[in-house]
C-alpha cells in the first residue's frame, strides 16, 4: 500500500504531496511541527503534543489551520490511511504561501498544513534500546528560543550529521556555562552514582519535551529521586547512566558520551525499566 | 503576462511551482538562497552572488545542482520570461527531497533549486530612498553561523515584523557587546560626525552584503575616510548619517533608529551619493 499524505485539505498519494515554493516554510523556516508517536493504532500523548503546536503557533503568531477536533481526525484519518500501527504521525504548520517579504503576510493568509505518518521498526528500536547509543557533545549555536518547536533545524541537522560521521546516534549541545542543554532531538538525562535522575528544567534553553514530561511523572510514580537541574558534561561521564527521550526513540539508554563509556557501558537499569513502563505512563487516544 | 518560476529543471506558472512536502528546505531549513538585483535586464554583481552560494553549499555540504554556468542560464532565461527590466531574480537550493532524518541524506540524493523573479517598483523604491527609512534595534539572537545564507529565516522574519509594527523597515540586531551586528536583510553602516564611513568587519556575526562589498569599493573610490570595525547603538544615534545596504534595497538612508532622529532626521549627502553612484561600480552581466 503506497503512503498517503494530508495537504491542505486534500489526502494525497505521497510523491505528489508538495508546497508552493513561496510556502514561508520553505523560504523562512517560518512555521513549526510535531511528531507523535503512534502505538496499536492509538496517538501517544496527542493532546500534550496539540497543546504544544498551539503554544508554538502562539508564541510566533500563526493562526492554528484547523480546530483542534478537525486536527485530531486528520491526524487519526492519515495513521489509517497509511495502515500505521505503530510508528509516527508528523504534522507540519507554517504561515503560508505568499509573496517573498519577511515581515508577515496579510492576516488572511491561510496557514499551511501538512500531515504524513510511517511506519517504525519496532524490533530496529528495540535491538537498539538493548544495546544502548553513543552521543558526542557539541557547543549550543541555536537561536534561543528553542522553546518553540519551529522548522528552523539546520543547527540540528548538521549536529545529527556530525553525531552520524562520529559514530554516534545524537549530539548534545553543551551552553557556554558548560551545561547539556538537549540533543539535537532529544532531551538529555543522567542517573548518578547515587540513584538520582536529572534532567535539565524545561524553563530555558530547551524544548519541553513531551516525552520528558511522562517520564518525569514515570519517574515521580516509580519512586526515583529527581532533581531538573542542569548538568555539566563532566557529571555526565561521571554518571551511572545516561539516557535520552523522544516521541521518535522513547527511553533510549546512552552508553557512551565523546567516546567515554557511561558506567559499565551497558544500557542501566533506570533507564531500562523507564522504556519499558513508558507505555503505562502515556496516554492513548484512538 | 503571468510569472514563470524554474523549479528542478522545469519552467512552470508560479502558480503551479512547489516542491515535495518532504524538502529538507520545508522541513529542515536545509538550504541556502541568493537574491540578485535585475537591472536594465541585466544581472547586478552576479558573479559576486554565485561565489556567495558556492561559499554557502560548500559550508554545508551541500552538492551545486548545477554548473555555474548553467545556473547563469537558468538565471537569465527566468528574468527573461518574466520580462524584468529592473527587479530582482531569487534562486534557492536545499538539500533536496528524502525521507525525514535530521542527518543528511544518502549523497546522491540531488539537491532542489528554484529560481524566481519579479519585478521592483524602480519609482517607489526612489521615493523611499528620497525620504529615507526608520529602523528600530532588537538583541541578537540568531545563531552564530549567519555568514552562511541559510534559509532558516524566522528570526529575522521576527525583527522585520517588530520593525514594521514599530513603523519601521529594517530592524537592526545588537550583539551582547552593544554593537550592531546587521539588520534582518540588510548590511548595516554609519557616518560619524567626522565624516568617516563605518560597517563592522564580515570576518563574524554577520553576512558579507554583495553590496556590502561594492560600496565599501565605491566609498574608497570617492575618497571618503572607511573604517571597517564593530560600531554601538550610541554611536549610531550620535552619527551625521546611517544607512543600510542590500541587493533589494541598494544604498537606503536610514533617518532615525528607535524612535530618535539620525544627524538632522533626513536622507545624508554621503548616503544619497553612494545610491546615486552605485551603479557605476556594481558589475553588469547580461
Amino acid at each position: 500500500m503506497s503512503r498517503i499524505a494530508y495537504v491542505n485539505g486534500r489526502y494525497v498519494p505521497h510523491g505528489e504531496a508538495s508546497i508552493h515554493v513561496e510556502d514561508r516554510g520553505y523560504q523562512f523556516a517560518d512555521g513549526v511541527y510535531e511528531v507523535c508517536e503512534v502505538r496499536g493504532g492509538a496517538l501517544i500523548d496527542a493532546r500534550r503534543h496539540l497543546d504544544r503546536l498551539d503554544r508554538s503557533l502562539g508564541a510566533l503568531r500563526i493562526a492554528p489551520p484547523m480546530s483542534r477536533a478537525a486536527l485530531l481526525l486528520v491526524l487519526r484519518e492519515t495513521v489509517r490511511r497509511n495502515t500505521v500501527r505503530n510508528g509516527m504521525v508528523y504534522m507540519q504548520v507554517t504561515r503560508g504561501v505568499a509573496r517573498r517579504d519577511h515581515a508577515f503576510p496579510p492576516a488572511d493568509t491561510p496557514a499551511s498544513i501538512v500531515v504524513t505518518a510511517r511506519r517504525s521498526d519496532f524490533a530496529a528500536q528495540e535491538a537498539l534500546a538493548a544495546t544502548g547509543v553513543k552521543v558526542i557533545s557539541l557547543p549550543e549555536n541555536r537561536w534561543p528560543r528553542v522553546d518553540i518547536k519551529t522548522v528552523g533545524l539546520l543547527p540540528n541537522v548538521l549536529a545529527k550529521q556530525a553525531a552520524k560521521e562520529a559514530g554516534a546516534r545524537e549530539a548534545w549541545f553543551v551552553d557556554a556555562a558548560g551545561h547539556v542543554t538537549e540533543g539535537a532531538s532529544t532531551n538529555a538525562w543522567i542517573v548518578t552514582a547515587g540513584g538520582t535522575i536529572v534532567t535539565r528544567p524545561a524553563d530555558a534553553g530547551i524544548l519541553r519535551g513531551i516525552t520528558r514530561t511522562v517520564v518525569l511523572e514515570e519517574a515521580r510514580a516509580l519512586g526515583y529521586a529527581l532533581e531538573e537541574r542542569p548538568f555539566t558534561l563532566a557529571e555526565a561521564h561521571a554518571a551511572a547512566e545516561a539516557f535520552i527521550t523522544a516521541a521518535s526513540t522513547l527511553v533510549m539508554p546512552v552508553i557512551a558520551i565523546d567516546g567515554q563509556a557511561v558506567g559499565d557501558g551497558k544500557p542501566g537499569p533506570v533507564a531500562t525499566r523507564l522504556r519499558q513502563r513508558f507505555h503505562d505512563f502515556a496516554e492513548f487516544s484512538i
